[in-house]
């Protein structure tokens, strides 16, 4: 069961060129293309007639052609054009999703077309607008396990002290215990941990991996599945502007119940324009994600068996708060969602 | 759900020589040999003791002996040889079906026995009879998909148009508009396209892609999963049977809901005993049946995903008739299979 | 459905050292380890906090660290520490088994802990206590197959005429008839043929395959997959105990419901020093077990298809008698476990 009425990313902007891109979407293949004016746009990836995936098809102009009988289709989804017989076009259509390119991202709206909103992420992303992507570390992975696994995660500081001790963890931060508080339709939570030792990580950005320093870290969740993640080290005492502050978008979108598209992109508030340092950082983290985050989860996917969550009764600890808050309004969402809509009385 | 009651092709003739040929029909495991006076046999490929695979057994004399405990089984399914204890032969059978070899082909009959029809095709592929098999352009494909999409495929002759474009289309023939008729048990579509260019096939056979032709395809389905597609060119205005005609059978069997067994034939009534042409023809429909409609089959399999065809509500186009019509009359005959047996009642 | 209160060898005893071996018993994955005193022990192998699989993670001393976390675990499963926020440890625990280093191998006990008999195998395989593992012929085997399928096989002693045709079979074995008893909560089945050629096997061992001996074989099932196999020779009209004898463990473990965990261990009561002797039993038994054995179960459980043993109506011959008795023991055994409890009336 997923939140259909959200804004979901699905593929970098660059991933879509001239031809299509199936990508499987809360259980739903997509055809993900652009039109005649370069916008992004999400239809069904299955010709109405007899089921053909539209992605293995021709872009004939700004319309779609079926790799099997040649039906063309508009971006809308529309059938637009029938090759056969007298040529007369047939009332059918496959179904077209909202699209929109926002921050170097596509991203599809799975729910009722109307009711997508203008606005994705609050803002949270536009600092991606202005950073060229070819500099920029970021990255795709897909992921065989349940997508609210990384929301938990993300929302966790307390795990990279174990799964990352090597590398992201502060012993300062372990310490911390974080504060969680709701921000609109999203979540936060907070750890500041004052004066001590910075992660390896900082240490190294710092050149000085022994002074002791302030270190904070900060997620903020919004449906259904946007995290920003914001750490940072700064002078003892001192502002966290005045410091190195690393911004991580880390964005999860479910494929099925048990596996998951992921994407993030990794900014910060230094040597911005060092691009042997972003090339460390695109490596370190994509190792990271993939042989440290990547590996636990999966194997946790693969622990619970399909068993649900709450039915096995995980113990809750006190740095959970956060990651338990977003399962619960995720759960709440999805059951406004699914309700049935009120009847709407007329007196006689 | 299949239906029993028909007669279905399972291997060529030439695939069963002195062993046994273990093939799954109707989601059931068959093994498949010759008795000893080189009649085909197929019994259920499970011995009736502990169930081991028949097939894996050996030939002794005109008996099978499974290759578990040594009990030999005759032709027709029934132990016949305890090795153990006193010998006792215990009273049990592994069941069998009716077999035939007609047409080059091994057919089996799934259902019951006593209703096995001595007629196998209506005398329609008795034109294989006279060709030898060494030189007959023919092959065996397994299919990851339900074998009714091959005959949606077959019944349809617009999709030539695009899945094919580069070497069966006619343009005259996509215009054309087929004609469908219920013929005794099967049913028929033919399309008729005057002065048109040649397919690119045709072009090549008439060593002239530019003139215009008489063009005709023709498709006849039999119960239950056999078609028979002629296809060919005359001069303008002139008699079929002066022009070239090709003859395919396509044959295809369900293997389980998912899969089939498809085996196909490509007779010509030119340049027969041209052995390159013949290797040409071989390699040629090789191609397109695998590169081109098996991948567009499997392809339609997956984006169905399991969902049932009518659930899906296909768009239905005008030269989708026959495959439609087909799709009924497969479903009545399988409801009629299946429907409770009347109870005769006798006067008191 | 399995039998939970019974002992299960789910390892050799030299496949744990330091580490953790996550193997999945009765559908359920454990890790197994040993604590600071080399005691065996046995814990579900999933993290009561956010489901990680234990077993990727490190020893901390005495107790288990979680990989994700960090969180630590005591040998009985309870957490004992908590690196995070405050440390309070939270009152949590992953279910820990009954586990036994007992006759070379590690043993668990899956069912209820209070029901946990000292017994294991009633004395049957404490003739390995005294001989070195790095010289006893033995292993382990991944089967997928369902563990009564092994069961079936080693109660029946006919199958060896066919299936180990060249190496096991004995002409004067297969015709003789097994006799069958319950012995305790086992069953045995013993078969007796005087006077006849031996197997291949005993013919090597005695550099002698003409000579008429009197052949024995005899098997004892203990619950739930516990079998002692002993076959051997003597002189016509001899004892047993002066002939030759092989004493082979063959214990299987259910790991799922279409698999399980095989063990096996070869002992002799002659050249029992001989090293060249035992390489070629550990070479010879792995080929027969896994070319022969395997092959066949494998091919059984495949040709099954998950259908019911008993639905299916398997045919029962007089040397099945005694794996019949099994399987029918083994039900008992399991409706007796999962009945409702009584409950004892109170009179008012």
């Amino acid at each position: 069961m997923f939140l259909q009425n959200a804004w979901y990313p699905v593929a970098w902007g660059d991933e879509i060129a001239d031809g299509f891109l199936a990508r499987k979407v809360l259980g739903r293949e997509l055809a993900l293309f652009r039109d005649g004016q370069g916008q992004p746009r999400a239809i069904a990836n299955r010709c109405p007639h007899r089921f053909a995936p539209l992605s293995l098809g021709k872009r004939i102009g700004d319309a779609i052609q079926c790799p099997y009988h040649g039906l063309h289709f508009g971006a809308d989804g529309r059938c637009v054009h029938n090759p056969h017989g007298d040529g007369s076009v047939p009332d059918v259509a496959t179904p077209a999703f909202p699209a929109r390119e926002r921050h170097k991202l596509i991203w599809v709206w799975m729910g009722e077309a109307a009711l997508a909103t203008d606005d994705i992420g609050d803002g949270e992303y536009a600092y991606l607008d202005a950073i060229d992507l070819s500099v920029l570390p970021r990255g795709y992975m897909p992921l065989a396990c349940d997508y609210r696994l990384v929301i938990d995660n993300l929302m966790d500081p307390a795990h990279t002290a174990i799964l990352h001790g090597t590398t992201l963890a502060s012993e300062a931060l372990t310490r911390a215990v974080p504060r969680v508080w709701r921000d609109g339709d999203g979540i936060r939570v907070e750890s500041w941990a004052p004066a001590g030792k910075p992660s390896f990580l900082f240490g190294e950005f710092l050149g000085n991996h022994d002074d002791p320093v302030d270190h904070w870290a900060a997620s903020r969740w919004q449906m259904a599945g946007l995290l920003s993640v914001e750490a940072g080290v700064t002078a003892v005492g001192g502002r966290r502007e005045d410091g190195l502050t690393t911004r991580v978008a880390h964005l999860v979108t479910p494929e099925t119940e048990t596996t998951a598209h992921y994407f993030w992109a990794a900014a910060r508030n230094f040597r911005a324009d060092d691009a042997e340092l972003s090339d460390q950082i695109q490596a370190g983290i994509t190792a990271i994600f993939d042989g440290e985050d990547r590996w636990m989860l999966e194997a946790i996917e693969r622990s619970m068996d399909g068993e649900d969550f709450w039915a096995l009764r995980p113990a809750i600890l006190p740095f959970d708060r956060g990651a338990v808050m977003v399962r619960r309004a995720l759960e709440s969402a999805i059951k406004a969602e699914t309700a049935p809509k009120p009847v709407t009385a007329v007196a006689g």
